[in-house]
């Protein structure tokens, strides 16, 4: 296998990593993910690392990238299902994944990508009301 | 890997086959899927094989399996992501997946279930007005 799915769920872009992520793979997936998010539109990208057991640093590190490349392409990214071994080991080795959003399960993280992009949503229309007043 | 993992997405269950289903992993899912729709009321199973690009007669089964004991459940299974060369290659070995709704990606997939699902809903509502008539 020398690529990870990525289904589009609506807005969303739903990401499972039953695999270890070894160098290419890793690399493909943050190509991969970039052009559909850029492709689809996508305002979320949800990776559900539930079947994940084992962690390193360089796992740690790909999904900072990704969180960070979907954050400059306007999408938020949400991490759910992590294994209590997995966050145990994450904050051992020193890699509180920053920047990355958590949530238990699936729906969770689905509501909470939902929340996070009603928020900006509701931010672009205040923005637009403040011009409006401005322009009248 | 001995587990895949089983996403739920309100009445909805994801699985996404990225690996090979040898004999214990493929018996593991039929149970794990077979418990989360009785746990979690699931109406609907998606199964997402866009990652898979060799399909022989055993996974054939195994997915006819997996509709069929959902079916007996009340829940209805969508495949989704089908390959071409897969599609070919079920038809070659006389495996036309009986019973097994397909759907190009995952979106259409899940439009097909939340409208079998109507109609069923549908279905219930007619019975019980029926009912209504005849008690008057």
């Amino acid at each position: 296998m020398d690529k990870i799915p990525i289904l589009r769920l609506g807005k969303f872009l739903l990401v499972t990593i039953q695999v270890d992520l070894y160098d290419r793979l890793a690399l493909n997936l943050e190509a991969d993910l970039v052009q559909m998010v850029n492709k689809t539109n996508a305002k979320g990208v949800l990776i559900d690392i539930s079947a994940v057991t084992i962690v390193d640093s360089f796992m740690g590190r790909i999904i900072g990238n990704i969180a960070s490349m979907s954050k400059i392409l306007d999408a938020e990214t949400v991490v759910v299902g992590m294994q209590p071994a997995v966050a145990i080991t994450l904050i051992e080795l020193g890699l509180p994944l920053k920047g990355v959003h958590t949530a238990l399960d699936m729906e969770r993280g689905m509501n909470l990508l939902k929340s996070m992009i009603d928020i900006d949503d509701e931010d672009v229309d205040q923005d637009s009301n403040d011009d409006d007043i401005i322009t009248e």
